[in-house]
């Protein structure tokens, strides 16, 4: 398969109320982008006042959405109530460019809650035929000095080994096409000896993806455990949204408590200041290296739609970083991508097993 | 209830080969913990020839085992093959004593293989009554600048919202006899608003949970998510195994990578090296706070007897630590803790369950 970028302009949609400070940052980011993406297009959905700095602004349109999804806002009030939302407007738009009724949007990006991303996402655009349900996917730090896609982050609770599969599929399409990799590795995540290794599900999901892997269609690695994600084992990890979820926070929660450790140490008295003082150029470098905000923007997968998700308390820097994710998947066909593995994977496995079905009916009917 | 500690002697017995590093590591944390528990005894088991150096030690008894579980050796071995292994004949001796055919040990320690352990553990020794199965614990280090304890960290997949409910229990028992909380607080580990509030079991061990907690028999504190273990919320944090497994392994991870981050670079040139210098006083105590050695030593709970299990890789300093945590635990009654509370909360459970059901019955047969 070939993948030529997608001709210029790239354009996309972008909820510029969502997140916890709306505006203020979005605007900010928004504008730093279309100055280093000189091809780039965007379509800026909000509350006309809050948006007109960027009236006149290059390569640049403003939707106008009387409403916001505020943080807190349950699901069903950014579904069925406030239906002129910044966020719901935007994926409007995504959806009314694909479906040819207005200027083609590539990808839609929002800070908003994600829960009503989501949810939102789901009733609009529907899911890509062959995937039952969507997925969070974000990257990861690793020790290998690059990342660790890993996914369902907490779309979803209860996957099935089936559902595992397609996040192997998603995943693959992601990473090949925002860092490049043609045959990403896939782990699944498991535990180790300390008991029978995994629940019925995730050997279920075992066999599948060992399946697919030994057909050629997924590069199918084996299972990792929780450590494998930051030794970087491989570039993707799958797993059921509520093992993902605990496993996203507990990471963020135990990074913020040894950033917070350190800064404490350092600040306790004159002599730590000092030592502070000599070692900031490298307290620096290594605070950048597990900047969060670099990392910014986790993919909705599985949508008829590229939707990208910033950390609700994203700056203008970490919401750039999101802009630009989901510039570049728009960029390399994350969608095409999405489609062509599903095809060879999901409906190669589907169609083995109607074969295997084939075979063993075969018998049976002739001992008839 | 009142808990007045045993009386002296309290009498560990140690799995002396178990580890990575066997007794060049278990016998100096055995003599450095005698030193400094004047009153404790201990019961060294493993290979005479291995164990020599401590023939002549106070307080101390050597008890013979010819045959070593490695880290590698699946549980069939360890339960049916090894029937003269250390981890197996020192469990024996706490049960023996326990059943009076032998002088009473207090609680086992075993640097040895988790899934092996735990094994023959509950082979052996039964579990408590009301217990339907036993769960690892641990602590892992909070931003309070104390602990929250965990569990289960893998002793199980798939548990039932029962199964939660009985390791808040056993939870509570530990950080009561441990760390002297009388009520300690426990967490639910569940997700965010990102998906539905979790799955079916983790809605229903909310139930039973909030039961137990509004009849006063549990301190709960509702549900909690992966930062909360980190940011210290709650004493204790009750989860799946799997999940536990999962988050332990990646946090174990993420701390790795991080400490290596900062060692890359404070070595990367000679300014940083400087820098490091002149810094490490400071980051010694860094080091010190997320020094996981420091928390060694897991408790199997839910069993007829006291079992800690060290890391495999502990050095004596981590190993001695797992001694003394152990020697706490039973000091301080964990096993009477375990049986109070289990009559307290499980039984009083089942027994609102069966008043329920008769309150229900009532005006049925009226009706009728």
């Amino acid at each position: 398969m070939t993948h030529a970028p997608l001709p210029d302009p790239v354009r996309l949609v972008v909820d510029c109320m969502g997140g916890d400070h709306g505006p203020s940052v979005t605007l900010p980011a928004c504008r730093a982008f279309l100055d280093k993406h000189p091809a780039a297009e965007l379509i800026l959905v909000g509350q006309p006042e809050a948006l007109k700095a960027a009236v006149a602004w290059p390569r640049c349109r403003i939707v106008a959405a009387s409403e916001v999804v505020t943080m807190d806002d349950p699901i069903e009030v950014a579904l069925r109530r406030k239906r002129d939302s910044s966020m719901r407007v935007a994926i409007q738009q995504l959806k009314a460019g694909r479906d040819g009724e207005a200027p083609l949007a590539h990808a839609c990006v929002s800070a908003g809650n994600t829960g009503a991303l989501m949810a939102v996402a789901k009733v609009l655009l529907k899911t890509v035929a062959g995937i039952d349900r969507p997925a969070i996917a974000a990257v990861m730090p690793n020790a290998n000095g690059g990342f660790t896609t890993v996914l369902d982050l907490g779309a979803n609770v209860d996957s099935s080994a089936e559902n595992l599969l397609q996040f192997a599929v998603l995943g693959s399409a992601l990473v090949s096409a925002v860092d490049g990799i043609e045959e990403p590795s896939v782990g699944l995540l498991n535990i180790g000896e300390e008991a029978i290794k995994g629940s019925e599900t995730i050997k279920q999901a075992g066999e599948l993806l060992r399946a697919a892997g030994g057909a050629g269609q997924l590069n199918f690695y084996g299972n990792v455990e929780g450590n494998d994600i930051f030794k970087g084992t491989t570039d993707i990890v799958v797993c059921d949204g509520f093992v993902g979820n605990v496993m996203l926070k507990a990471s963020e929660g135990l990074a913020g408590m040894m950033g917070g450790f350190i800064k404490a140490e350092f600040t306790r008295d004159w002599l730590s200041m000092l030592g502070g003082l000599l070692a900031k150029p490298v307290l620096n470098r290594f605070k950048r290296r597990v900047d969060h905000r670099r990392f910014n923007g986790a993919a909705l997968l599985g949508l008829r739609g590229l939707v990208f998700k910033s950390h609700g308390s994203a700056d203008a820097f970490a919401f750039e970083n999101a802009l630009a994710r989901a510039y570049d998947a728009a960029r390399n066909r994350l969608l095409d991508r999405v489609h062509e593995r599903i095809v060879a994977t999901l409906q190669a496995s589907t169609g083995a097993v109607a074969a295997d079905a084939g075979d063993k009916a075969a018998p049976a009917a002739q001992a008839a």
